[in-house]
């Protein structure tokens, strides 16, 4: 019989192991006294990159963008101070399903089983308290010992990936080097379990049933599509079935565009005009993986409560209420595009646009730069979009095929726009990024610009500057002291996160240039285009309460 | 019989008018639509000022260096987002024996009662966790309802207050202005409970006659002091027993330098070359509100564990072991000062002082540095430093009199200074504030500097650029790429945080420099001087691998 020997490998270079195995190939965090043991190990590894943040709230937004490209990412903080910085971040990933594996470098045992008065603590000898803290924000979560490390550092990361949360790891600085057996050949466990038999079997006849007896089918495609990476399936079962296919906001770029049956993305009542006329005759509506919260169904006007619905999920389906328990779309969704009866192609109309331009202004109005900006916008881009403006404007505004979307709509953090950017370019660095940010979010992780520069990473930054919080503003206080704050010149942004300066190893600096007029906007967009493989920022200047027609609806209905 | 007729206000006006009968003339934080009903209230009141922070952690943070001299301090958050961001400065607060009363917007009852997915919560329904979560790190904590309001933020507020802890409120939004019945005239307890008066009588009794029987007493001064603003107790205690003293490094400022028996900082093995030769004699130490931290003890270094010891806190009394619960220092040091027998006064040589500067040179040293400044820090100032190499210098190298020294020595978060000197600066709008800051924890937290223009604040900023994390340099890696990062230009600081804006209302803007010779140092620190009422930004070159000789020797110890 064949055997296999075990290995004894180090605690630390154990969990590098089974990062590179899930293709992990970027670290994220912030150096301290109780990690760096294991970042030794990390700098000796030539295939993986430390991430280099400048602060833990933005490490953790950075591996929640990459999770999004990679689906999965790694962290590492210190204990205490820098576990508990994360701590937004770690929450928005579980919220939005990212499993980011967080590494929690902690203090060396013997200070541990002492209770000693040591930096980082609360003074009270408790060591178990931010692990506690932690283990509510995670799939799963352990403190590592020498003698369970193998098994409790693969549970947590097999969890987290399964279920698309975080997973948390607190690992004494002490115990980074000792020496631990690992089968040789073990590669992790992460296939969710199967489907239960009978129950899928079931399902799946019935949607047959459904779907076949229905005359207006339609499809929308939501977030679980995404974070489960099923685009190849759903795309078949879309294609195949020639159903009118829609997309949520948080599933949008989960449907290949170019689909004939691809119709646009719904959001109830912040859909664009005509999207709702679309939907008056669907007499079954096919939900993908959805997540029905309130900035993913135009602040609760979903509107299709009246239409016979099938939800498929990764943990279970929904048959007109019916649950079956445990099936998966995973395995359900090719099931079911192999079964289903072609039906006759349906015809299709022009796509509902966004109102046109409005040619009146030479201003940079929402109306203006979300129509304009398409032109300029490449296919296979990653655009990541800030819980403001330009979060609300995006869904139904962009429309370049293959682009991926990254913003958080659920959880709705500001200031994760930046930090995610950076995390998704490390993720992958042979696409093009755009970033759009307002000036409000964009001050709560700024400093995370200078990441870009340190790993020579080129978006295309776009800081909205219209002079305060304007979704706050548009809500209540439109003139409230409260919702604004000092003014920045970002336009310097590049200039003092040190772009220019000798040392600099990254010289891909393109455009840093404030743009106040449509004509500035497309000079400059020129110049991007002209221009690519640079790190461009441009910070537009806008009229202070213009706000796209998304944005201006959903204010109203507060 | 007199009565008082009751009071009918709006919650928020309850919580506000809290606010104002403890001093607390600020808020710090970051609106949300979870908030502005309660930040409305608060910009209806000339009397209160809005912290306007660039994020929560940063709000934090000022909240903290606020308290540091107010006695307490109030936070505004958000729900879930913005709480989570701020937990790293709160979780240092209750380290550190800061009562901030942090006031979380939440969402409306009906969302919490119907368990609605909306935006800020994790999609799972749970409107309870995050509460959970801070709970962990407060001395008290609720979820405001219309009928336990008063007596809840009451109760909260009062035990954080005695505590010296931070206190949770959660305030949904939609409850900001339900009125609620409050007493006309009756005013918050924050009066601590009162020792008992047998054990009380008992430990001072005793402690007079140990002073009576020892040859050599010594005391040392600590953080309780500062904590419970038993500042003029201390001394009078001190000044009448004539013993030796010397402060912690948590507890430097807490004595009147100019007392005769004022001997410095006394911080084991880290102390100043000769401060451990004038204890050798020692038969008596008499502790004033110790914390026994790694930092605080020269990292474990304090050598007087032979020597009899009276430990004297706010919640008990130790006497050569001897535990007398419940005696609080408020009440036993006057006893103390009263009852001891004045002892023939004690002749003292001249203050150890740290090694004079090294003239060898022309580069910023941390030697010439931390002797020359001294020169220009005024008295009655407030010294900001950072958990790095100017939190280790400052407290053997700084002597002003009736100066404030703010630093986290046991919490020791890098970034906390920047936020913590706004807040400082807004608690003490007429006192100097020196800040120094290295270039490393800077970037954790540097959009704060904005805040300062903002309000304008005329702090003197002293930005240590080292290149790198010099710490954790020293510490392990000295040449690791984990202990760099991009470097900046961190001159241009206040002009790409918008002072010279138009638009900018508070124009106090003085120096803006990189200083690279101590040539260079003195003569911008002469502008300094003569332009007092500006915001100065002190750009310091320093050599990569200086370190002042207390950092070096802590990071030897490791």
């Amino acid at each position: 019989m064949h055997t296999t020997s075990p290995n004894f490998i180090s605690i630390g270079q154990h969990i590098l192991n089974r990062f590179k195995e899930l293709g992990i190939d970027t670290i994220f965090g912030v150096p301290s006294d109780f990690n760096m043991p294991l970042l030794d190990l990390l700098e000796e590894d030539e295939t993986l990159t430390w991430g280099n943040n400048a602060n833990e709230l933005n490490a953790a937004y950075a591996a929640d963008g990459y999770a999004r490209i990679r689906g999965i990412s790694a962290l590492v903080t210190a204990f205490g101070v820098g576990e508990l910085s994360a701590m937004n971040g770690i929450a928005g990933a579980y919220s939005e399903m990212l499993p980011i594996i967080h590494i929690v470098g902690s203090p060396r045992t013997q200070y541990r089983e002492s209770h000693a008065l040591i930096h980082h603590t609360l003074g009270n000898g408790d060591y178990d308290i931010f692990y506690k803290m932690s283990s509510m924000l995670a799939s799963a979560s352990t403190n590592v010992t020498v003698s369970n490390a193998v098994s409790e550092i693969d549970r947590v990361i097999s969890t987290a990936f399964i279920t698309k949360r975080p997973g948390y790891i607190g690992l004494p600085c002490d115990i980074v080097n000792a020496m631990v057996e690992v089968p040789a050949t073990a590669l992790l466990c992460i296939d969710p379990p199967k489907s239960p038999v009978k129950s899928l079997a079931a399902a799946n006849a019935l949607i047959l049933k459904e779907i076949n007896d229905a005359k207006h089918p339609i499809i929308i495609s939501d977030i679980g599509i995404l974070r489960f990476h099923l685009e190849s399936e759903a795309n078949a079962f879309i294609e195949r079935t020639g159903f009118p296919t829609y997309t949520a906001p948080m599933g949008k770029g989960s449907v290949n565009i170019d689909l004939p049956n691809y119709r646009g993305v719904y959001c109830g009542a912040l859909s664009l005009d005509g999207i709702q006329q679309e939907l008056e005759t669907a007499d079954l509506l096919i939900e993908l993986g959805p997540i029905k919260s309130d900035f993913n169904t135009g602040n609760f006007t979903f509107g299709l409560e009246h239409v016979k619905t099938i939800v498929l999920h990764s943990y279970d389906v929904t048959i007109d209420q019916a649950e079956y328990a445990g099936v998966r779309m995973q395995e359900l969704l090719p099931m079911l595009t192999q079964g289903i009866n072609a039906k006759p192609s349906l015809e299709f109309g022009p796509l509902v646009k966004q109102k046109p331009i409005d040619q009146g202004s030479n201003e940079i109005t929402s109306n203006y730069l979300w129509n304009k900006v398409n032109e300029y916008i490449k296919p296979n881009s990653i655009v990541v979009t800030e819980t403001g403006s330009s979060g609300f404007a995006a869904p139904n505004a962009l429309h370049a095929k293959d682009n991926t979307y990254i913003s958080q709509v659920l959880w709705g953090s500001i200031g994760y726009s930046v930090p995610a950017a950076v995390g998704a370019a490390m993720a992958a660095r042979h696409r093009q990024i755009y970033l759009f940010v307002g000036d409000g979010s964009f001050q709560v992780t700024a400093q995370e610009v200078s990441v870009f520069i340190r790993h020579g990473l080129t978006p295309v930054i776009f800081l909205l500057n219209n002079d305060g919080y304007l979704t706050e503003k548009l809500i209540n206080g439109p003139h409230s002291s409260y919702n604004n704050f000092q003014m920045w010149e970002y336009s310097k942004a590049m200039t003092f996160f040190g772009a220019h300066l000798e040392t600099n190893q990254n010289r891909k600096i393109g455009l840093e240039v404030q743009v106040k007029t449509r004509k500035e906007f497309e000079s400059a967009m020129e110049t991007v285009i002209q221009e690519p493989g640079k790190i461009h920022f441009l910070e537009l200047v806008m009229p202070q309460f213009d706000a796209p027609r998304e944005l201006e609806m959903l204010a109203e209905s507060f």
